[in-house]
């Protein structure tokens, strides 16, 4: 990760995961091997974007960081829970995440369904209990966004509509794939900026503008993500390269095509830094997140 | 179900399918398979003992009967996630549940897992925000009750020390049991009862009488499933009776005999009453609740 956004993430990133070593039931705890599996899934080596969106924002409205640092940790609980679940044979059937094998792999398949259970319940019940300091009301909205995020109208429906497209080419390819990726990757990269906002009494305006740009970066995310599975290799993504298009998967290039897919990327890149510019002028790293989600050096 | 609490729940029962009628997503909505595979999971005919613990807890309190509802709407969709979660082929690999299919053989695994992700998802949503009328603070600590009874050190941890229990004969297993299903079964009734309460600002004290409560009906359920599942048969049962005792699980009979484990009964149902008699006199069902949970004629 290069760029204003990346220095920033990589120092936020030590700080993310103490909230997270503190959160998390310890290793040593029965039952000992579900314990284990959590950190294993957690501490795999991922770059905690949504956790820095979540810090970036609260910052941008003037929160302190430290009453953000849990309510960070426990979007990447939530955000794990749903890589775990996918990776299920039953589902994507993945057998690597991030050059490690995935969880139903490293340990096995009931383990995996009960460490995805165990990081949404933990997730939704940290940003109801932290930080203890701030107001119920705000903990309250905070738990609420996310659960909304998850939700079938959010992660959990958009998924389910990917693998019915994998079985099914949608009657509307376009609008489907856009419609499944709102909900599978945009719903969580919002709730993650409005969680931040959240904490600090934001006001409806704001909140409509951090919602657009969510929206706007989990469209760039998605189609980044596409270009970089048919441009990447094994080595840099950690996992198999190429996967998406073997599969016949509806992606952005499967779709659109590579170039098409660029520009789109391109197209989102100028609506989301048209966004940026209305937001309080307190946090430059926005336009450089803009630019991370374009050229990810993953 | 027989006696006063069993008139009780059953009249309560319509109102509680209203509720999660109206919170659960519309089976037209897509993605649709999923929603009907929610509404085929939730309405496949349970007992709604959760959300009649709940209605009870709050009545005593003298909480109105509509302010209940959500929350024990939200309990079932719980409690379901649990069921069609152990369903999985991975943990239980039941293929009937109440008489029908389970989820996974009647949709598909993926199908089951999302299920599963949606109502835990939902059900913890809706103890956040519904009733709107009620104050935020408690709507907050109900949905943080339900959570933290999930969580490791509740359900899912009860879960996952069952299975190993299956794998590994405990060292000291009449305290592994014990453990067990204090997390797997109690857990959630004792939420149940909390959450009730939790809407009609308790006091500490109501708060303790609640939970141990809670926890000696919570022995008293299991106890009584297991006895019926040596008793029972699979018509009575709507799953193969005997299973437990086949598979060579932990249960109380396998463990202490079927004697034993009808005095284990009898002894919690002293606890219980005892327990009964320390709460306002407004509701005299607790007593009859006890007597369904010792010979349940399911």
């Amino acid at each position: 990760m290069s760029g204003a956004f990346g220095d920033f993430s990589r120092r936020l990133r030590p700080e993310v995961d103490a909230a997270l070593e503190r959160l998390l039931p310890a290793a040593q705890e029965d039952p000992r091997v579900l314990h284990q599996a959590m950190r294993y899934s957690v501490f795999a080596g991922g770059k905690r974007v949504r956790p820095a969106l979540l810090v970036l924002a609260g910052e941008t409205y003037g929160v302190p960081r430290e009453l953000l640092l849990p309510g960070a940790a426990a979007l990447e609980m939530v955000h794990t829970f749903s890589l775990v679940h996918d990776d299920l044979p039953a589902l994507d059937d993945d057998a690597l995440r991030r050059g490690r094998p995935t969880v139903h792999r490293q340990y096995d398949e009931a383990t995996a369904v009960l460490v995805g259970d165990a990081l949404l319940s933990l997730g939704l019940q940290t940003l109801m209990t932290e930080p203890a300091t701030v107001a119920p009301e705000s903990r309250l909205r905070a738990a609420a966004l996310v659960a909304e995020a998850v939700g079938t109208r959010g992660m959990i429906g958009g998924q389910m509509a990917d693998l019915e497209a994998e079985n099914d080419w949608p009657a509307a390819p376009a609008a489907a794939l856009e419609a499944i990726h709102r909900r599978k990757t945009g719903a969580l990269l919002t709730a993650a900026l409005r969680v931040g906002g959240a904490y600090g009494a934001l006001d409806g305006g704001s909140d409509s503008l951090l919602t657009a740009l969510g929206r706007c970066l989990g469209l760039m995310f998605q189609i980044g993500d596409d270009v970089l599975d048919v441009e990447g290799d094994s080595l840099t993504l950690g996992k198999t390269a190429g996967k998406d298009e073997s599969a016949r998967k509806l992606t952005y290039p499967s779709l659109h095509g590579l170039e098409a897919s660029r520009r789109m990327l391109r197209e989102a890149r100028t609506e989301a830094l048209d966004l940026v510019a209305r937001l309080p002028a307190s946090h430059d790293l926005f336009g450089s997140l803009v630019d991370y989600l374009c050229q990810r050096d993953r």
